[in-house]
Order: C-alpha cells, then structure tokens, then sequence
C-alpha cells in the first residue's frame, strides 16, 4: 500500500538523468545548474499552481501540478530523499484516526 | 502502470471530507475555509519545501513534502481535478523520447 | 516621514505604462497579459529572493529586491492599491510602542 | 532622489532589533530563530500577497504588502544589504530610456 507507480517510474528516470548530459536532457542541466536552481523552479512551478487554483482552471491545474510533482522529485534526487521515505510520512499519519488528523499534522498547521 | 497508490487513497480520503464536520477534521476546515485558504497554505508548504531543498535536511525536505502534496491533492479536490488527470499529463511526457524531453515540457520550462 | 521617494516615483512610472504599448513596454506588456501573469511573476521574484537569502549573497539579493519590489508596485498598480496606502498600514504599526510590537503585527505572524 | 523615507527609518528600527531581547520583540525573535526562519516568512507573506492580488482585495493587499516589505528588510538586515543598495539598483534601471526598459531588466524577465 506504500507504493506510488507512476511517480516511483519518474523518480527512476529522474535519478538516472544524474550525471546524464546537459546537452541531451533538462533534467540532467536542472542537476547541473546546481541546489539554488532546483529549489527556485520548484517554488516557481508551486506559484503557479496557486495561480491556478485561484483560476479554477482543471485542465491547467492538472498541467501545473504534474510540473511541479516533476520538480519536486528532482529536488529529491537532489537531496537524497526517495519516494518511499515520503510514502512512509503519508502511510503514518494516515493511520491515525480521522479524529486525531489535526494532532497528527505538524504544530500550526 | 497510472496509478500512485498512497496518493490515491489519500485524495479520496481528503474528498470524502469536503462535507465534513470542520469541528472534527481539519481538512474539513480547510475546505470550510475556501479557496483563498487552501491556495495560500499550497504555496506555504512549497516555501517550507524550497528552505529544506537549501538546507539539505533530508528528514525535514520528506515531511516538509508530505505537507505539500496533502496541500496539493487538497487543491484538486477543491478545483476538481482527479489524480488520474495528473498521472495522465506525467505519463504522456514520460512516453516522449529522452531526446524530446525538453520539448515535451512546457515552453520555456 | 511617509513617503518612500523612489519608490513612489517608480510607481507613478509604472503606472502611466498601463495603457502603454505592450511593444514597447516591459511593463505595458505585464499589464496586457493580465493579473494572473501579474501575480506569478510576484510570486516567482520573492522565490529567488528566499533563495538568495538563504545563499547569503548581498548583491544578488539586492538585485533581486529589486525586480520584487517592481513586480509589488505593478501588482499594486493593477489591483488600484497606492504607495501611499501601504506607507500609512507600516507607520500606523511602528507607531506602536516596542512593547506592543507582536500585538501590533497581524494574529499569528 | 535615493531614499525611501518610511522604508529607511523601519529599516533601522528593524536593524537596532538586532540582537535584542526575543521575549520582547517579535523582530529579535525572527533573527534568534535564525536565516532559514526568515527566509520562510519572507516567502509565506509574498504567498499571501500573491493571494489578494488574485482576489483584488485593496485593502488586504495593502496590508499583506506592509507584511511583505516588513519581512524583505528582515531579510536585508539578516543579510547585510542595505535600503541604500536597493534604491541604487531600481534608480539604476530608472535612468534607462523608456525603450531600453526590457532590455535593463535581467535576461528572461
């Protein structure tokens, strides 16, 4: 139940793109233009996704959103998060109960 | 091979509380809260992402993302976008050749 | 003590462009593409500016200060917001004594 | 023609703040909280201002902006720029002709 197939597939060839050619892949020059790069495409991708949600815009929404899931997973790559370190943070808190959801969230939340 | 399982199952419980009680559930509240809210914290989550990106906390970056997807798939059950949609965008970009990938991405992306 | 002198000035520049020739004008061309464009483009300039903060890189973020402060202006511009306006909203709130400072800021912040 | 009046004096008031007493000031607290903490907030309210510009709220802009500027200068004092370094880069691109205005602008924007 921890899996996530199509994300898990696009992590794959996003961490593979590593230390592919810059020349030849978008993922491989995002990687090597470096942290400060692939943190400021993925806030950029997350702006417009708001833009987005404000818009009421499904198609585009949708469209964002796979841009952004794609920037975060390179941003994973990145740090050294996998997939199913993620999974594992959702899998646990949703397996609190539905009336413990708000204590199960981080403070402030 | 288009389904992401724990992100799956997370929407449909985050849609089955866009009734709820915003006593009870503090997705609930979201919803309850609007639009304007539920962009906001989007793009609040995203921020907190981008920070742990820079700092390289790879614990933090996975709980930090955790909170930005639950904000996201929040986002679509408000606009009206299913999961479905989105693994449909990512799966036709994975379809295109490596050498096409940048062109398989939006324009200027 | 409320005016903001370049600022202003940069405003009323601004301003004067939003029937301009979207040709000519960087900034005639913002306001014809619209308040969603307006609004992304604020949100991706304080993007590079979080990101050049956590560099700690003086030039770059006072560059990029630079480009975020045009883009506010611009979004004021477009909602019908005036320099003035804000000055009054950070005076009324240094007026506050040191003491009351957090009251004084907005709940939460 | 460079100073920024309101701007300028919230500026030192921010920078005296420096090493003051956390339980006192919520500007000491932000600063003993450390620079990802400020790079956050400066993000959070940049998001909040994104919000109202999409929902033309005049007044709320005008107070999410105040929020803005107030965390922007946080940032320059965490980082060591100074309003003065700011100014001198808008007056800068200022002293363009109105034609040269793309062009004085950075790549891409």
């Amino acid at each position: 139940m921890t899996d996530a197939t199509i994300l898990d597939e696009l992590f794959s060839t996003i961490a593979s793109r590593k230390d592919g050619d810059p020349e030849k892949s978008y993922t491989a020059k995002l990687f090597a233009r470096g942290r400060g790069k692939i943190a400021q495409k993925l806030g950029e991708e997350a702006v417009e996704s708001v833009i987005e949600v404000m818009k009421g815009d499904k198609e585009k929404l949708a469209e964002e959103s796979a841009d952004l899931l794609y920037h975060l997973l390179v941003a994973w790559a990145e740090v050294g998060v996998k997939p199913a370190d993620v999974w594992a943070v959702i899998e646990g808190r949703m397996n609190q109960s539905g009336h413990d959801e708000k204590r199960a969230r981080k403070g402030g939340a």
